[in-house]
């Protein structure tokens, strides 16, 4: 999605140094993708090796003085989400950013990943709703592909903020099959301002605490 | 999915009894849903412990004669995959069936899956892509959402069956919300045609061993 596979990650005395995807360094970027021979390689991993790994990431890389640093977990409430909340526990993380899918079965999914936050004291930034509705290019109707409304419900059941929805765009998929930059090349495109808007919420719900 | 949320699992002389979902008794289910005490709950479990219940699984459970096991397992190749190779490795496990999204960045994902597969021997009974194009139910026009034929050249490209695409639908979807039987209600929907192709495919590429 960044154009970053097959880079390397060096070591300077500070640690691992990330991978730098733009030329201004805005954003930089570590994943055990960037410590793999081959991008075929299986990560058949368990438990504690992950959960070395996640603190090393956190503890180890040279990430220098950062506005925000987005851990992207897998689904669920398992060894990579208890490591994650773990390493960055000293840091006094800004919370978590809960996605889900409009249809009962992954809010069945998600809600289980809020009462995991609750558990481990980690607060709930909002709610995204991902995949919410296709509007079609061709005639301009909406169609809920996955049912509709189940991240708003979610949100407001559990008493923490509905960030927004973000409908189904073949022009998002497109950019990050390419690598391409979204906002300078798609900002007509559907996803755009619900993206957008979203971004915005999270800023002002969790402004960056620069030192 | 099954209308089997909040069912209770007993315990008979030959270990747990599977819930049945149907009058017919034609599928039995076990999942760690049927043993927590409330929906919300969250299964904060590391390695170890899920790798002892997914063994109990396939060990505990009173399956009586079964035409088919099928373990749906989370994405990855991480403790819960091992777990299940290993549970199942003393009955010679038909194979894997191995489901991706047509665009690239999952393409990648499930290419490592396929290295899990023959790091483990475990043969793959082949390769579905899902969500593959979505047909607007207003103009019949057909958008490839996410990208398009990801799960066929990866099939091409591992040596292993292409078994078939199932498109987006929302009246699968709904089918699922509600717990309704797909196969009776929609016959006439776009996913029908796929998923009985499919599973034609998987029974003629590894037939039931009956005893």
């Amino acid at each position: 999605m960044l154009r970053a596979q097959g880079r390397a990650v060096h070591q300077c005395d500070s640690g691992w140094v990330p991978v730098f995807v733009d030329q201004e360094q805005s954003i930089s970027l570590m994943s055990v993708g960037f410590l793999l021979e081959s991008p075929d390689e299986a990560v058949v991993w368990r438990g504690p090796k992950k959960n070395a790994l996640i603190k090393q990431f956190v503890a180890d890389v040279a990430w220098g003085q950062l506005d925000y640093l987005v851990v992207d977990t897998p689904p669920g409430t398992s060894d990579e989400h208890m490591a994650a909340v773990e390493a960055l526990r000293p840091y006094s993380p800004l919370g978590a950013l809960v996605v889900t899918t409009p249809q009962a079965v992954s809010v069945g999914d998600v809600r289980r990943e809020l009462t995991f936050c609750r558990k481990t004291g980690l607060q709930v930034v909002g709610v995204v709703e991902n995949m919410s509705g296709f509007v079609c290019p061709h005639c301009a109707e909406c169609t809920n592909v996955f049912s509709r409304g189940g991240g708003e419900v979610l949100a407001s059941l559990a008493g923490v903020p509905f960030l927004g929805s973000v409908p189904l765009d073949p022009e998002l998929t497109r950019s990050l099959e390419e690598g391409q930059d979204f906002i300078r090349d798609f900002p007509k495109s559907p996803a755009f301002p619900a993206l957008f808007s979203i971004a915005q919420k999270v800023m002002s719900e969790a402004p960056a605490r620069l030192s």
